[in-house]
């Protein structure tokens, strides 16, 4: 099966590999190597000075771990919505008793600069959360807006950034993101089952000050042990063989190449859709580097699509979900995701629509994803 | 290095090859069909009627959510000590605001049982907390006594299992264990980063009353999942795959004989050590199968047996915990280790304790280990 989804995204042989090297103990200066190259490395990614802390668990355990080691039961927390994952983030401060100030956002736009920063202004808001690439919508939000406003009015910026960090543009420090979250599966191309976080001077003050009901999302813990070298809880050594596999291949890679190629393959995807006739969801300004979310056409259904792609060609693509759910069809172009990927999930489309009688002309998205790539660069 | 530290364990060949499988997308039948399989093996090992769910986590992560999802601000619950693990159910039930009665147990001992129903009859707690298989002590503890107990008593029975099932007899049902908790890394020798939770319908009840703060921990939300044959956040489908096939070799086993085989391994270890002229940490009755805690001689050091053993063998063992580090080592048995393992490290130990001039007869140790296996079977 061919995936092109956000996550678990396909993973280079080195890696699969590299999961398979026998166990090692976890308080041992050997494990410690690997895992203090993998926070180097992290570093390089996130764009960041800070330290970088990882967590055994999915890019939730992060986002909650966030939430829950720095907001005090009743503090004012300000969540901008516009998909399932920016509005989870509210979900997760209302679960700790926060005082949550949701920013409501269409489903597939962006939020109102001049709105945010009214609300931002009336409130006493500790942090202000933002979910960057909307994997949901396929929507990218103005990271470093929210991270100038929370510099002004001197809240913590908590960032998910589970599906752009290791695929677009990042910049945790120069945006003043205090709480930068990832995950292993998406854009690092790495196996699910970690999380990561940068932690800013600011947010570790906020840590250290808070009094977390979490135990093992307590971030103050893993903070410490890794100052130690090491994790307050056993790590799935596994996993982090195939973490630091991946990141070397990043390394490799060059981020700013890897970033250029994310927004490229990007582009070629949209101009496909375009010239398939086809309706992005989120206009071309705030669309997402590396996933893209595409409106089901009148008369067809999820199944004609998604179902036929998996069926006949292998291809898997990810559905809506939640309120979008049988209405836009997404494909993922994240990780190690190449041109030959993408003429292949296009070119498969292509007959696909045509089976579902779609008016389509074979060919069309293929010349169109190819003059981007002509024109960019492969 | 040859690893005979309680987890992570050596994995089969099998098991290591099995988590190279290259990824596939969690929300897919082909991969509900896996995850299905590993829960109805997992009710095997559990002993259970009840479901089980999985959390991609550490085992505390699964100590956490057990108590986070049954345990709301200022209730009562009983955690019973002796031992870094027993102890910690108790941090985590503070750090949730709970009003925890502490059952102080020596280290190395287990709790008085007239004693422990003494506290149980004069509190008012919703759930009493045992740790089965104390790694920090080697010492196991009497769950059967404790779930009679919250039968009587009516409350819930939250049993860390972590360094039991799978490898020691563990009757979840039997005893009326509501959670029982274990990790993937021990006695079912998988990698390390899945916990697991079998959940009575009494814990269920009191989960689905109760309002967690947790939202990653949040037991209701895998409870639910499961029903639907999948998981709430993005499972490590690499780790499962992984658990799938360490499963398939525990049925292979059969758990009578495997349990079977820990004891056997135990008695051999604590046979030989006692031969060594070495001292156990527990008295005999209340010792571990799958983990034996040797008390350090006097005049020696850590670093003569233990650094010695990895550095001339490349044999790893554990050290003391907390209050027992530098005064005890730990020899873990759990999971593949077999007849050849224990004959390595105790020949190993032999030699060790000869070169720091501690008094002992080379072969005395495998003499006596050998009897056991020969009347035992191996």
């Amino acid at each position: 099966m061919k995936l092109l989804i956000p996550g678990p995204v396909e993973v280079s042989n080195e890696v699969l590999l590299s999961v398979a090297r026998p166990l090692m103990g976890h308080r041992t200066p050997d494990f410690e190597e690997i895992l203090m190259s993998c926070i180097e490395d992290l570093k390089y990614v996130f764009q960041t000075k800070n330290d970088v802390v990882i967590i055994t668990g999915s890019g939730t355990s992060a986002m909650d771990a966030a939430i829950a080691s720095t907001i005090g039961e009743g503090e004012e927390i300000i969540c901008i919505g516009g998909g399932k994952f920016g509005e989870r983030f509210a979900e997760i401060a209302k679960s700790y008793g926060a005082k949550v100030i949701e920013v409501n956002v269409e489903w597939g736009s962006t939020f109102d600069k001049e709105k945010l920063e009214e609300i931002v202004a009336e409130s006493n808001a500790k942090a202000i959360t933002l979910t960057h690439n909307e994997t949901s919508t396929g929507v990218l939000h103005d990271a470093s807006f929210v991270g100038k406003l929370a510099r002004e009015y001197d809240m913590l910026f908590i960032m998910d950034g589970i599906t752009s960090v290791g695929g677009d543009d990042v910049k945790t420090d120069k945006w003043g993101v205090d709480i930068c979250i990832t995950g292993s599966q998406k854009c690092i191309a790495a196996p699910p089952g970690l999380a990561m976080l940068s932690i800013s001077e600011k947010a570790l003050e906020a840590i250290n000050n808070n009094e977390p009901r979490a135990y093992y999302l307590n971030l103050q813990k893993y903070k410490k042990s890794i100052e130690k070298r090491t994790t307050p809880f056993t790590p799935s050594v596994t996993l982090i063989y195939g973490l630091y596999q991946a990141l070397k291949e990043i390394r490799r890679e060059g981020l700013e190449r890897r970033i250029k190629r994310h927004r490229t393959l990007a582009k070629a995807t949209r101009e496909a859709i375009k010239a398939l006739g086809l309706e992005l969801l989120p206009r071309e300004e705030i669309a997402s580097n590396t996933i893209t979310a595409i409106k089901i056409p009148k008369n067809l259904t999820d199944d004609d699509i998604r179902g036929k792609l998996k069926s006949k060609f292998k291809v898997l693509v990810a559905g809506g979900q939640a309120k979008l759910k049988g209405k836009i069809f997404r494909i993922g172009h994240m990780g190690n995701v190449g041109y030959l990927d993408l003429v292949g999930v296009i070119g498969a489309l292509e007959l696909v629509l045509k089976e579902a009688n779609f008016n389509v002309k074979l060919g069309s998205g293929l010349s169109a994803l190819q003059e981007v790539f002509d024109r960019e660069g492969v």
